[in-house]
């Protein structure tokens, strides 16, 4: 089950710079395992922002949710999540006239 | 190059019946096509809107133009182009710490 | 898995007032049919709107998708979907201290 | 008579570590509280965010206010009341056609 | 139990100008009716607008709900209702310091 | 000549507390004056939020502006200011059909 | 008392082109004799759009009302009025250091 | 040629008070020259907000730009410019119809 | 002196076919005629949308407004102008350290 | 290819002044290597804004982001980029009707 996720970050520039860093590294390692187990499919970043736009497939609300709370810099992002469906016209699933 | 493209459909209703459900079919032969070439990489329905989100992967701009322009629903779609970059986490780009 | 749906119906005031009538009957059956199943777990109106507020139980997006799809008002409302997930302080699921 | 009521919760990233906690947990304290009396209906975390969305039932506007007030997350949440009425279509109070 | 209602207009211009007129006039005799029952406590003009802010003293969401739902102009209106408490400094309830 | 007022309060949270409840002291006082003036005729809480409504019958826009940044909270408030005229439905001011 | 005023005017591309001409001619000739008596003080086209801002000196809010209410245009435009008061630094009204 | 400028004051409120009280008498001083120049034809107060409404009559866009910059407060205030023309109603230029 | 235009165009659909390509074909050679005198220095399309980002070098902003109002499609644009001014580090004026 | 972008520039006021300096220097020097090698085509200041608007022209997506997040203020930067095509009116193109 897809959903399409936008987190745009914004780190308060008063932050500890380690700790910054720290942050910064936890997140790309969740990000590579995430994606290794095929719940993170995409990950793609925005032309000009510090933000990413993603799908994500999981069983679940509750899973989607589990996996976004656990990201180190989930307290600074803001995150909007959309539900998608299989569009009628796509490719992979569509065998004749509709 | 890719990228994020959200479409919003608006027919009006009092358009003609006929002519609406064909341009809804050619909407739809063209997006096959377009995905069968690799151009119209994800096509996905928003849940609950007559809407999708898809990813196109085009060389230029006036290529990605040219295309959404072409669509036979182009005239009655509100737009939105958002350009990607690779993310510096994507796993199929990733290979050492950073 | 629960959504959060927000629907505002919009009918075209110059609609035919006999087919106008026919869609506000056969949605209120459907929205019914769809309460008895168990799927459209809450239905509210929201004060001085033509709109409601509901909570869906579904198996997936797609199931989601479908179902709001086949509502006769469909093609008149803009619907908002928001995925929701156990809050850790639900008395339903809360056993101890967290 | 039931409210929807949306919290969007934003603390401070440099309040002092133990007080977020007591926050938090007296917070959670409250809400299975006021869950157990029947006034706080229903409770769900929104998907990617430190919100929520609750169905309240109470008397008065004055008693919903002063639940609200209540809150020991209060001063740090942005709340949103909409008033709900009973649907025409409603399940549980719809009897014949209408 | 008070709440804050703004009605904005808007009626169609092509809309017959015969049944224009008696929209408007029972639409007054209907407020007047209101306000003499007392459950329309104020009514205002907007300044530049076809709008009016208003106060309604109500026991019920639904009552409030009934009441907008049966002025002649509701298919014509957007209509956004802010439920309304006692404030600590109101003169009217303040007795002492607090 | 009416105006409808808006307050919503946002002070900020390394205020020092001693200050803070000086100022929602003399806020309240002077609130309390304005009222038994006649000047604020009105005053309530919006449900959920640390803001008001309030009406203000005042002789100029200039006489308005002094009495609102005379208030102990105006350096802390966002403060949304709307011209309010009679009403044709107004039952105070209604006397024949129109 | 002045007040600010913006004026955007939408007349729906179908009305009768006569109707049009008569509407526009005789909003030119109500706000130039509007202008004579000194009551709408300033008129600037906004460059790019079908709008003006302007300047009005009214005693009442409700005089405001009459005369807005009054223009020809009234039903296409949507209109914001903002109250205005005296700068402390207005220089015709300052004299000394504040 | 002349523009419609609209300023936000936002000065932190942890500013140190003598800078503050500093920039705020600079200011004035500097808006009352301009004044006296005809350069800043009209000041405004915007009623209940720390803001100002005025028309400024420049020879060129870096001119104004150069002014704007040149203001005290001009690190801590929000602007907007908006371009105005003649409007062809206004009655200092209208002489015949039109 | 520039200035910044975005022009979004919405002709409605059920314009009389002939008249909206006559209008398409004047408008582009307005168009091909304000660039060829320098007036309008860049015109670019915005990808996916029947909208254009435009830069004018005129003299005034009457001359701009003038202009701009004399586009055959000027009653089915909406057109929003920011005015520019030359930027410090502009490498066609900066010469020296700043 | 060339793409829109508007940046907005807040840099915290209470970031250390000679950093802050530092930063507006590098910013600077890097906006002219940038425009000398032809990829930041146009930079324009907007009127009354810590803003530029700016035309680059890239290869790719990827280029514009480094780009971008390599300039030194790119913290302290809000950044919307509009991808651009060739206009079909534009008279560098344009050859014969269309």
């Amino acid at each position: 089950m897809l959903f399409h996720v936008r987190m745009d970050v914004a780190i308060p520039h008063d932050l500890e710079p380690n700790h910054r860093e720290d942050l910064v590294a936890t997140e790309r390692k969740r990000a590579l395992e995430l994606q290794h187990t095929g719940v993170w499919r995409h990950l793609w970043r925005v032309v000009g922002c510090y933000s990413n736009i993603s799908i994500f497939d999981v069983d679940t609300n509750d899973g989607l949710h589990a996996i976004l709370e656990s990201l180190p810099l989930y307290p600074y992002m803001t995150i909007e999540v959309t539900p998608l469906a299989q569009h009628p016209s796509d490719v992979s699933v569509a065998v004749g006239p509709r």
